[in-house]
């Protein structure tokens, strides 16, 4: 686990921002919501590449949830391992796991699963995933990689 | 529910900025949670006090979980309830329904609930919660308001 | 100056989130301008109207400075005096003072201006502002308002 | 300037994050502070190291100004170049020129200037730099690089 053995696109390492420490002096509970929206990112954008336009393709969040293990501070360093749980017609669970690094080795600092909706913003509908997204989710296989 | 014939503090009604808004035009999943935080403390605030220190009261989120049914868009009136499921000797569980006001009527936009756990930061570990936050909590009464 | 005796559209008062706060335990100073922002929309939007389309307006923030002279918390009530200095046909600047509820007085917490530049979205080119905004810009005169 | 020929540490790349795009579709004129704080931090740290306890510190933010040239989007490349203009024994002035990848060139997209100000927290007004600020600062000389 000490190197995250895993494809770079599964391995997001957000920065830590001063801005996203809060008055209680630990990064504030929704900024994790924006680092998993940027693990999301550097997950599928290998496969779909950087014009992919993340509107247009109607990756709707319809849920999160998450458990907080340990806080993380402002210099930490910082791990979120990425996955798809798994993939319907129209909607797909990914899900993520936080580690930081903390006295020579990696603690888990919190857990989470987003619920994401395909959408078609034209007609205003869910819609079936494309081919190219089903083939991106399948990637790195479905569930949580060994590591 | 046209009138949410509730306590003030029970019924936040955040501030919809400019910046909340994120590259799909619509208020971004994560500052959904910064909403949550303001209304926890817009709930506990009128029987806690202004002064009310509320990283010495160490209320740590433990857990979110958040359905959403319908976006928000930048110049929507939004209105949050908020409530308390239930309380133990060291946590908590608050609830919210997010409505957007919506053709002359409130719609659902989202569904939470958060965990809270009550931690004594000079001891570095969980504790029970004061009589005041238990007083506070009370307060309302406990599950889902009617309006 | 108690009663900041302006029209309303001239005295936005910001909601301080927990999550403004940042590291140093103040409000960041980058969310001023999140601050300044609002200023501007609650200025002009009893003139033009909460339909009013502020992309498609082509408002366009060109320059900021700002003085920063006492820091804000978390639980300060902050008053924000906006008013334009002068207009051109294609520029404008805005000016702000922020002040604080201290020790029973209002202190000035920060000054600041913007140079706002019209746009139009569609040819991508500078355009003259509309009437509309215009007559937006002079309605409480130019210059800084006594208080 | 195709290669940024400078030291690491006066070349900050920014991530550009989902969230940091507002209603208008680009970067938000508030986050570009935050880039910049993110700047000076990348700027001083490998000289001050990673410990450096930046409230400690005192490094108090009394001004910014900030001239916008061209909007920066969600998949921009972004360069942000740092130096320090000069230092007085209170006080000193950052600079920053922001670079976005353009059609095969690098395009100025803003430019910055910071006025910070020593601090010493526990007496509560301005103080002298320490000596190791002042030869973190000295380290790339004053003034605007050749690039």
């Amino acid at each position: 686990m000490q190197v995250f053995d895993l494809p770079t696109a599964q391995v997001y390492s957000p920065e830590i921002r001063f801005v996203d420490i809060d008055a209680a002096g630990i990064v504030n509970n929704a900024t994790y919501f924006n680092y998993f929206e940027q693990s999301r990112i550097a997950f599928f954008e290998p496969l779909l590449g950087k014009k992919w336009d993340w509107n247009a393709a109607g990756m709707v969040v319809a849920r999160h949830e998450i458990d907080y293990r340990a806080p993380i501070l402002f210099n930490d360093d910082v791990r979120i391992v990425t996955w798809i749980e798994h993939i319907g017609t129209k909607s797909m669970t990914a899900a993520y796991e936080v580690y930081k690094h903390w006295q020579g080795t990696w603690v888990l600092a919190a857990q989470a699963k987003t619920v994401l909706v395909s959408y078609n913003h034209k007609e205003g509908s869910p819609a079936p995933w494309s081919e190219e997204v089903v083939e991106a989710a399948k990637c790195f296989g479905f569930g949580r990689p060994d590591f």
